[in-house]
Formats: structure tokens, sequence, C-alpha cells
């Protein structure tokens, strides 16, 4: 992040001259959402959809978005062209701005900023060969909306380094919700199953079930924690990831612990799709 | 806040010169703690219990604490000069610091900060007359933590304040917890009782249950909302908030729309002790 120029309030800046006030409610209450987005020749990838579901996400906590979503799509095209990497990663931040009273806010004032990355591939040797999951009881308040309380997320991320775990997959009374920064898919007899209540929308994960529809029956369902430690095959959808294949779960091999035929075809697929540019 | 000193990672400044990098876990990820602490004779009240239950909160999110317990008990004694008000009340608040690799902190970098504020006291004849609540089905996650989520606490203001109601008492399957920033007591034929699991163990609700174990009966335990409909007496505690009468939830009357004769015999008491200075 050191010499990143980020968007705030309306201004492209310096990262590190970006700041926000301790009162933030963000910080103060975690009230905020976000939104995390990839671009792919320097657009960002099914943006509409992103702004769509940002919307919805202020909406459920009474948050104002400050800025149209023609004013979004510029603020990130410039945000882009002036970071210049060969290909940004885009945090789209809003809050509730300034706390008052305690545990209120200005409906009117809020904090609104787009953080860019350089995007950084995961090692190619997971998507070649398949990654692993830890599991985790968890239940997200709120799950069909980004917000930014992440609490659970972060602090597991000790065990999953240790672990050597790619992602932290959410479970709850037996049922497979989601990870903690993406979704989760299993395979069966060739039918492409995915969770379908209490976990984010996640937009990859829409856009693999739209590539994975022209192949493949998909399913959207409750998903149990048998069906998943004896699938065919299993993988994660995230923007900043991709697909990436699942070949252990809590140090219990997968699918054989090889990455399967319809991962991989719609590896390929999703690929090709995105990498087109003309969605 | 316009004209308030806080202090900041070491340094005592204007509130409004305070600022945050946008970088912040605390900000972009939820990840923090809190304490809310009030003064009685420029003194913090009972500042070894907040601090005690701060590095709590700081180890289950794995947060390094920068300063020692006398060197914040320093910095809230500056505050508290500098700002000169009648009487203050402190928020402390401590984040990871700076995110790094999306999810992730650097342990050795957090950010600290303490705002200080003018104790307003609340309208006198909530006290004399008694105040009233709406119920929300809502248990937070790592209840017994003062994290830095309150994105319920925050949602549920604006019906509160349509309903004219002091606080949001959090119930959930049919068991009453605590309200979203203060504790709930009841009195049933002259023994105090409080929910006992999965709520906040506020400071002024255990000092509250010292004071009040000098001439009741205390029992912690599971209080079911049919036990709260029908109590003699309700009453909630805070630091910002002391003790206050509850006299209708949810539009219904309770313990016949008075302050009871047991939450009048305490809120004296814990004025006493408070006031005395001593602790």
């Amino acid at each position: 992040m050191g010499k990143n120029y980020c968007y705030l309030n309306g201004k492209i800046l310096p990262v590190q001259d970006a700041m926000v006030s301790v009162y933030d409610i963000g910080l103060l209450r975690g009230y905020g959402i976000y939104e995390g987005i990839t671009t792919y020749k320097n657009k960002p990838f099914r943006l509409a959809d992103h702004l769509a579901r940002f919307r919805a996400s202020a909406k459920i906590l009474d948050l104002t978005v400050p800025f149209s979503d023609e004013e979004i799509r510029g603020a990130i095209e410039s945000l882009v062209s002036k970071n210049g990497f060969e290909r940004t990663n885009l945090r789209v931040i809003l809050t509730g701005g300034n706390t008052i009273a305690g545990i209120e806010f200005d409906a009117d004032k809020p904090t609104f900023y787009i953080l860019a990355e350089e995007y950084k591939s995961l090692p190619s040797e997971m998507y070649a060969s398949g990654a692993s999951l830890i599991t985790h009881e968890h239940q997200r308040a709120l799950p069909e909306y980004k917000t930014i309380n992440y609490i659970t997320a972060v602090q597991v991320q000790k065990e999953r380094k240790a672990k050597g775990a790619i992602e932290v997959l959410y479970v709850s009374n037996g049922k497979v919700l989601e990870a903690a920064t993406s979704n989760i898919f299993i395979v069966n007899d060739g039918v492409v199953i995915t969770p379908k209540n209490n976990v984010l929308a996640g937009i990859t994960r829409k856009v693999v079930i739209e590539v994975a529809e022209k192949k493949y029956s998909v399913v959207e369902r409750e998903v149990t924690t048998d069906e998943l430690f004896s699938a065919d095959e299993v993988f994660l959808t995230a923007s900043y990831k991709e697909i990436v294949p699942i070949v252990a779960i809590d140090g219990k091999k997968i699918a054989q612990g090889k990455v399967g035929d319809v991962t991989q075809v719609l590896m390929n697929d999703f690929k090709e799709y995105a990498e087109k540019g003309d969605w």
C-alpha cells in the first residue's frame, strides 16, 4: 500500500494522506459496508453487480451512498489509471461518517472511499494441484449483506496460517455456508451445487453459476458437511481468487486429493469469460 | 466533540486533528475493542475493572494493548485535566492498526486512542418517573467481550427514537439478555435478578450487584421474557446512565408504570458509593 493512490470522499490522494476521523462510526461501532472488486484489462469486473449489492447493503444499514453508479465507475477508472498497476484489485468502503450521540450518525455525511492494490495471483500450484481449507463453526450476522464485520474472519487467520489452509470455511449445525472471504461449491455426479441461504451472494459465485449452466446442471440448495466431505469435487470462488480447487478439508483428503474435471473446465471457462472483457 | 482533546497513540491532540488511516483494520474489518468509562470527581470510575475487561477483550482478538495500566491511567488523567469538563465520559479504543494482506494485521502496530466528552445527564424525569424500552431479537457474537461490532445497536436507533424508548433490549428465544449499551435487572419479591450468560459483564452491573448485596438477595441467572413483563421492578445499568428505572417495554406498562422501591434505594446507594470516590 506504500505508494498507492486511493479515492476518499471525492478526491484521489496518496494512501498515506488518506485519513478518517477517530470519531468515524466505522471505527467506533464497526458500522459500514464494502465491496471487493477485481479488474480485467483495467475494467472493473461486473461492476453493475457489485454496485447493486453495495446499494442493497447500504439500504439495510440506512447508509447514504454519496455518489451515483456512474460517478463511482468514473472514480474507479481514474484510480486504476492513476495507479497504473498491471492489474488492480479495488475495495469500496462506506461508513456512516462521524459518530454523534455515542451510537448514531448523520446520514448526510458518510465516509466513502476506494482502495486500489496491485493484483497478486495465488501461487500457481494452488490452481494446478488444489488448496486446503479448515472449517469453523460460525454463522455471520446479516449474511446476505457485505458489512465490515469480519471479526471472526480476522480472528481465525492465525489458525488458518498455522494449518497452511487457504481459507476458513464457516459451517453451522452440520450445514456448509461460505468461507471467510469466498463462496464454496461442490460437484457430485456432474451436478454443480452451492449453498443457497445464509451466505453472501458473491459476484464470482454468480458468474460461475452463469458459466457452469452452459455445460452442467447447477443447483443452489442447502449443503451438509457430510456431502462436503464426500463430494466428487470442491472449489472456492472469490473476486480476488477466481476459482480455487480444494483437495483437503480439516486435514482430510477430498476428491482423492485431485483437482476435479468439472472444476478444471469451470476454471478455464471462467477465465475465458473474464478475460474476454465484454461483460 | 468540536473542541475536545483526545489521546491517540501516545499524544494528546485536538480531536479534529486525530485521524487514522483508511487502512485501519478497525475500519476495513470492524476489528477492535473498546471501553466506556465515566468519572466522578475527575477520577475514572472503577478503572481497574474496565482495564481488566479491556485486556480480556484484547486477548480474545489477539490485540496488543500498547500501554501499561498505569500509562493508560496517566493518559486518562491528563486528558480529563486538559479538557476541563465539569464531568467527563471516556472511551478507550484499540484496533489491530493497519490491515495487511487483506484481512490480517501486525500485532506490533495497534491503533490506540481515548476520546473524552462532557458528561450529560439523561433528563432528570427519566430517573424520577422511569423510561421505556423496546425489545429486539438478537444475540451478540462474542457477548462477553466489548468489541466494536455494534451494527445491530446502531441499526435499531431509528426505531428506538421513533418509539421514544431510552434503549433497545436484546432478547433471544424467550430469554432476556442485555440492552444495546446497558445491562438489565429485574426485581421480584425483593430479590434483585440479572441475566448471567451471553451478556457483557458491565462494570456498572458489577457495582450495582456489590451495592445491592448489602441489602438484598442478588441472583445472576437466566431471565425469561415472561418474567420481565411481570416483574415487580425493572431497571437498566450503564456507565453513562447509572441506574435508570424502566416503567414500560414495547408499549406495555411494567411494575404499574411506577419506579419501584428497591430501584429507588439502589439508585441512591449507587450514587452515594460512586460520589464518595474511595473505590
